[in-house]
């Protein structure tokens, strides 16, 4: 097992002249190189494009101080546009596709001095379908997805940073998966453009490190925001939400769960168990009916044109989809409006929610990419999510738990995703 | 001066069989090629096509029970993706390009049976740069941007439906210029999927017909949602709202909406003049802060690689967008939030408001695409808007007046348009 890239850390070693943008992206080449045939996290690679790139960054070539990212190395989930790279969005419809010009927040990347090393696997079109990426915990298991490449490249040591998006739980799933740190923004902090959509009510673009510090480093320097972690919330008021669902989770990811709570309370935080008001819940099965809907018409091009190139899994789902009628949609996201009010409501009383990430462990095998049963609905709220790791499972595989923050509050969920972490690690 | 088209009694006539769509193509070629030299209202276009796909609608063909839109010939602004035309975006940057994919509306637009007759010019990237299209009204004068061929292609009567989009007042504004009926749906009533972005924020998808039945009629097609309009609203509770911009409009202008008022008062509405609350009214300088935020990061790719292919008027304008900080950004979002919030709260009261499309007729020459001042504040606010025709200014040419209703109340809006529309043809 190769050990995680702190992206924070390394930004700072580049800075205090420790290391060169060079040095560090030959580490990342060296893993990759190494396991990449066995983990298969990349659509597409350019490694002498990011050695090359990242010899000019520092002394005598792009400035240190322009590049807030300090010319990390940054994999891009493959269903966002690159102009530098393919973007087959996991569909052989896209084979060799090329678009016009980069996804916004592949410009983002760039502007910040981050490097792009190649496109990270997602699932076709970042549905169901499992991909060919395996778990770096363990290989015969597998990474979640829909970002699963981007949540793999991360967990092999092979990127310090990578992007993904969730619609459903596909941030959140394949970070505990393969326990990484995985943040799912406020709806729409990071813009979508260029992003292929499947339910735009619901695509969140979002970012994988190693831990909370390094994911804040990056969200921080691609935003231009101040997302500084100082360790300001000492004694955070955490609500313990298991939700309805709870029986879908193992007996270890409950036991997961009650030791992150346990391990907060011990550090300090006041952690109430409490049922999400029945408005809140709601949410979740309206989740479904929203990206049914959308989906219907986000893939009207390929279901009227190319049906027969997608895989079973989208082309069953979707023609499921075509039946929701616009008063059930609507119906939906009235819903989906007063399930996001009343848990505003609830973020009076806590500064952030604590429940499962996942059901359990990674599941064995590739033929699944587990169930986003403890995602849909904070998707749907649009609240930033943070997977938060230390944890693991019957088998030893990692067990994430999940920070819920209230929308628009992305640092505080962060500090109290930090404040976990290391309550947990200090444990 | 040609008639313009009903959609709602094309359709109908062709239920009844006195029209096929074939004669109904043929009349639209007909005008397109009588004006288009003149009115310039295409970027692309195929005739042949039109027709040949009317032909094939109808007994024998694609049966008209299957065709809500009863193969009505449809105009897309050429801001939108269609595999079937180039989709150049008013830009030479775009010259000749072809998406991969058509736009969800144009998807929409064949499922409901329309047929696509051709591009519609759009100012580059939907912005102020005015373009070569000519109001059918008055060829010296402007038809307004940026959906300028879709608002000149209904008012010269070369198609009795046309798309377009709104970003600050791209829709009304041409509207009320053209003289032609211009509907602003609720924000994300019509998908935006496949349009170039400029805000995602505020980008809108709207449509243009002769008159409100005509809107209802294609709206209704195009969403499958119940827009059918039935006189339901005898007497409509009517805000007047001038708003703190009134000194902005012509005396013509001023004198238009006073018209409608009175006009609606006769007709049994009950009009009340008020002050907009300072919350909702705050939205109007926050409009043009998240515009610019967002516009920066849409035109990312367009702004690093090639800046000298954009206009001087969106090259300087982006320049200045550039600026606007994410604290600039997340402020103004609060104060939209609480804008939109405000306006729900207005509407306890009042059906719709009534207020000015423009500051007054089109401008003459074509230098400028006019002012959409009393626009901005209704795209923030993502309520439904419709341009209401039947009045005209100093020089003849059309002033329209805006209705404006409640978000998600779109067939109300529509209603009241309807009411107002027939009591100032019956004044």
């Amino acid at each position: 097992m190769t050990e995680m890239l702190s992206a924070a850390a390394l930004a700072q070693a580049v800075r205090a002249g420790h290391l060169s943008p060079a040095d560090i992206a030959e580490r990342c080449a060296e893993t990759i190189r190494a396991r990449e045939d066995e983990v298969r996290a990349f659509a597409s690679l350019d490694l002498d494009g990011l050695l090359a790139a990242a010899r000019k960054t520092g002394p005598g070539g792009v400035p240190l101080a322009k590049t807030v990212l300090a010319g990390l190395p940054v994999g891009v989930k493959d269903i966002l546009d690159t102009v530098d790279f393919p973007t087959e969005r996991g569909s052989k419809l896209y084979a060799g596709y090329r678009p016009a010009t980069d996804a916004a927040i592949v410009r983002m990347t760039a502007r910040a001095g981050g490097l792009v090393a190649g496109k990270t696997v997602t699932t076709e079109f970042a549905f169901m379908q499992p991909s060919a990426t395996r778990n770096p915990r363990r290989t015969t298991h597998s990474p979640g997805g829909s970002s699963a490449g981007s949540a793999a490249a991360v967990a092999a040591g092979m990127l310090p940073i990578t992007i993904g998006t969730q619609t459903g739980g596909s941030i959140i799933r394949p970070a505990s998966y393969c326990g990484v740190t995985g943040y799912k923004p406020s709806f729409k902090l990071l813009p979508v453009l260029g992003l292929k959509p499947f339910s735009w009510s619901l695509d969140t673009i979002g970012l994988f490190g190693a831990h909370v510090a390094d994911i804040a480093f990056a969200a921080g320097a691609l935003t231009g925001r101040d997302f500084a972690l100082d360790g300001e919330i000492a004694a955070p008021r955490i609500a313990l939400v298991k939700t309805p669902r709870a029986h879908l989770a193992a007996e270890d990811a409950h036991a997961a769960l009650e030791s992150a709570a346990h391990a907060a309370a011990r550090a300090g935080a006041h952690v109430t168990a409490i049922d999400l008001p029945e408005a809140v819940e709601a949410g979740d099965g309206a989740q479904a009916v929203v990206q049914g809907f959308e989906a219907a018409l986000a893939f009207a091009d390929e279901w009227d044109r190319h049906r027969d190139q997608l895989s079973p899994t989208l082309s069953t789902y979707l023609e499921g989809a075509a039946r929701i009628t616009p008063e059930q949609y609507d119906a939906a996201r009235r819903v989906a409006r007063r399930s996001r009010h009343a848990l505003a409501d609830l973020f009076a009383d806590y500064d952030t929610l604590l429940t499962f990430s996942v059901t359990g462990e990674a599941p064995e095998g590739l033929g699944s990419t587990g169930s986003p049963a403890f995602n849909r609905l904070w998707t749907l709220s649009g609240a930033p999510c943070v997977n938060v790791v230390g944890l693991t499972g019957a088998t030893g595989l990692p067990i994430g738990v999940q920070v819920v923050g209230r929308f628009g509050r992305d640092r505080q969920a962060l500090e109290v995703a930090q404040f976990l972490e290391r309550a947990i690690a200090a444990n």
